[in-house]
């Protein structure tokens, strides 16, 4: 609501975090500890993520599946690292009814567990291969410190389970998904995100390799926006997943999974928000233009109508708000709510001919003339906006990526301003930790392809062998 | 696969039931005892019922949310019915991590609980009035028997809980989506359901009172598919829904809530389907038309492609099987996955310049000319197969709808088949639980607005106040 007072960014960069999550109606705290409830503003977010991925993914010829949600204690168990990377934030259920369980069960934190026991029992043959499986579903991490969408102990995501006869198809498809990751953010969330391989010491539990898309929030703090796992044969073999080839030979597949998550809405609100409130590139936007007529003039109304129609049926979102609220108030909400667009419709408008268009993002107005071609003309303005929010996020996170020679460089890096840090790495855990004592910096990813700064790692001066972006995370 | 045997649905009807939920990849057992994995050609059934009623939610004013899976016990607590109504069949954590929980927290059977909780300590003023609250989600009940899609410990459903300032208000909601429900039902799923009042024995744990959805299935047995209840103030009162009305007195507000699960697909399985496995209705049919080349001649794949581009282009979902199968198993498992039409376009077909159409409910074959208007000719057959699909369960169920006015009446019809009976009742438990001694009958609703049969209870002759529907339920 309007009259919710939000933090200046600048002060206090946290509280303003949870200030637009409240003030935008996106989410709430619940009675259950360190879990959240998503509301309608925030779920709609949600929704409109989900149905663009799921059409990408369906495109992709990936199809969704429902698995449990309670996992057997004896078959999480199967693989070891998969078990001691999750088993200390989990949930167990250890009772039905009023009867204590034999076996106790674990609220799925993920589901690979699941996934290969169903692929275990099902598939047979190499004509089964690939199989390509999705769902949408919430999972559960007993998280100690938790925060609105960006770790709360209860969250919905999506997480793909994917096995193929070779090692090559696997492989391709785990990179096919960061991509698609990386897509989904650079043209839909207008988010500059950047990928590469995670280190052993930061990758999945289980996973032979991770690959990960990483945005950087106005603050210069990272954060995790959608992994991609390549496994091997890691599973397959723990659990069992085997096929009889075409020459017949006993052969266990190659796996992979990747999944995207509700943080991605924090991560939308950490790039682009302000201190009005909640501020959505129009592609992500579930509603992208607000009509507010001001006064109640039959004819005034009338206009606004057909505006709101004519927008409707050529595919942007708009709506008119009818409220009994003052303009004024109209506004502060539709501000604070993050519409990409607010259209001003007034008497005196209508005798110049003349409606006020307003921008979200830059509060920019525009005086349009009322027989404009008025789709095509708002159609291009949520593109422009679409655009210009990516290239503001781009410059953001160019003026916050440093390089660094060596640990001092470092340190003077984050004496200033934490951000994605370029630096050499030897690729020793020895020398990943050193530079977590630094105010706790971790590896955020290891550049592909890219060539190596000074040759020499970062820390300990030895041959380097990666590239690697440093940051903080959440 | 076509290759999977389908017991006959009049040998063995709850054998017929899993083998055609078996061969249809539908749904799979797991290793979670009591837990099914929903699978593509089953989950797709999912996706489009939550997509056909969610946009109807949202044109009667709904908004989805997202609230927590896990619910402390005291607060489930807080009203009395609804915890004895569900206590003894929800799953308990008593662990998150490592460590003994010092509240325990259930699975959400429902959440009537949280929702009341998030009124509670949000609503403030008639102004915030009325919230029409929608959530996609799983729950989780601890079933002792199970069976794909009609019973299982953990199911998908949908959930609306919405709170109103008048009871009249809150009334007309139960109401409309019951009317909703049933909508669904006839209109898109083929199944001529009938809607009614539940007694207070049937009757939702903590609801003033439920009005019920139930459809006949093939065998005679009903299934509630989709209830609605009115809980006056029950829930508010308990959980301290308050808000300030117009002339500033503090008011509790009137409350509802409305579900349909995953059990409407084991419905849409009971109803239609044969000893070839799945018929499905085609509007809910995830696709549609399947067109079969026989054979890889040029001319009949550029035919296959030409017609399918042109189906899909007006919002027909088709297919081509270009898989390397032998036309008559594409034939079978086109037939066992409920493909409602398949096209078969072989080289002599070609020649006679025609195309064969064959219908899956009836196995009836059209010859249809190739330079008829594809697009049309579709859409007609397609809503023919509609109509003819539901005049059959129409038929169906009023051949299995019978009327008793005694209960040697009762019993005659019983010792042949169970059906819907209608029979007036006087409206005492003692009667209700009479009835159910014969072979298990319960009462499925009583009707509205209908006159009595004979005036008298069919149990012990005494003045009725109803006329109720009895059957037996899955």
């Amino acid at each position: 609501m309007a009259n919710k007072k939000i933090t200046s960014r600048d002060v206090d960069f946290a509280k303003w975090y949870t200030d637009v999550v409240t003030a935008a109606n996106l989410a709430s705290y619940t009675s259950v500890k360190g879990c959240i409830a998503i509301l309608p503003n925030g779920y709609a977010i949600w929704e409109k993520m989900q149905a663009i991925l799921d059409k990408k993914f369906k495109e992709l010829g990936h199809v969704n599946v429902q698995l449990p949600l309670l996992i057997p204690e004896n078959l999480l168990k199967k693989e070891s690292e998969l078990v001691e990377g999750f088993a200390p934030e989990v949930a167990w259920v250890t009772m039905g009814g009023k009867k204590e369980l034999e076996e106790r069960l674990c609220i799925r934190p993920t589901s690979e567990t699941m996934f290969s026991d169903y692929y275990a029992s099902h598939v047979k043959s190499y004509k089964d291969l690939p199989l390509l499986y999705n769902q949408w579903c919430n999972v559960l991490r007993w998280e100690k410190e938790t925060r609105p969408f960006l770790r709360s102990r209860e969250f919905l995501w999506q997480e793909g389970h994917t096995i193929h006869a070779t090692k090559e198809e696997a492989e391709a498809e785990t990179k096919q998904m960061i991509e698609v990751y990386k897509w989904f953010h650079h043209e839909i969330l207008a988010i500059p995100s950047i990928t590469g391989l995670k280190t052993d010491k930061e990758k999945f539990a289980g996973a032979e390799y991770t690959l990960t898309n990483e945005a950087l929030m106005y603050n210069g703090v990272s954060l995790q926006a959608g992994t991609s796992h390549y496994f091997g044969q890691k599973f397959s073999k723990a659990y069992g997943i085997k096929y009889a080839s075409k020459d017949n030979r006993e052969e266990y597949v190659y796996q992979t999974s990747w999944g995207t998550t509700t943080r991605m809405i924090g991560g939308l609100i950490m790039v682009h928000s302000d201190d009005k409130g909640l501020v959505l590139p129009p592609r992500i936007a579930p509603r992208q233009v607000v009509i507010i007529p001001i006064g109640f003039q039959e004819k005034v109304l009338e206009l606004a109508k057909e505006i709101n129609e004519k927008l409707n049926q050529n595919d942007i979102v708009s709506y008119i708000d009818t409220s009994e609220k003052s303009p004024g108030f109209k506004f502060a909400e539709a501000e604070v709510n993050g519409i990409p667009l607010r259209f001003e419709i007034g008497e005196r408008d209508l005798e110049n001919k003349k409606i006020t268009i307003v921008r979200r993002d830059t509060s920019e107005k525009v005086l349009v003339e009322i027989d404009t071609d008025i789709v095509t003309f708002t159609k291009d303005l949520l593109e422009t906006m679409q655009r210009d929010m990516y290239q503001k996020a781009l410059t953001r996170r160019e003026e916050l990526t440093f390089t660094a020679k060596n640990l001092d460089d470092v340190k003077a890096i984050m004496d200033k301003q934490t951000g994605f840090i370029h630096a050499d790495w030897c690729g020793s855990l020895k020398c990943e930790e050193k530079m977590k004592e630094i105010k706790g910096l971790k590896s955020r990813c290891i550049l592909e392809n890219q060539d190596l700064l000074t040759g020499k790692c970062v820390v300990c001066g030895n041959p380097a062998k990666h590239l690697v972006v440093w940051g903080n995370q959440y």
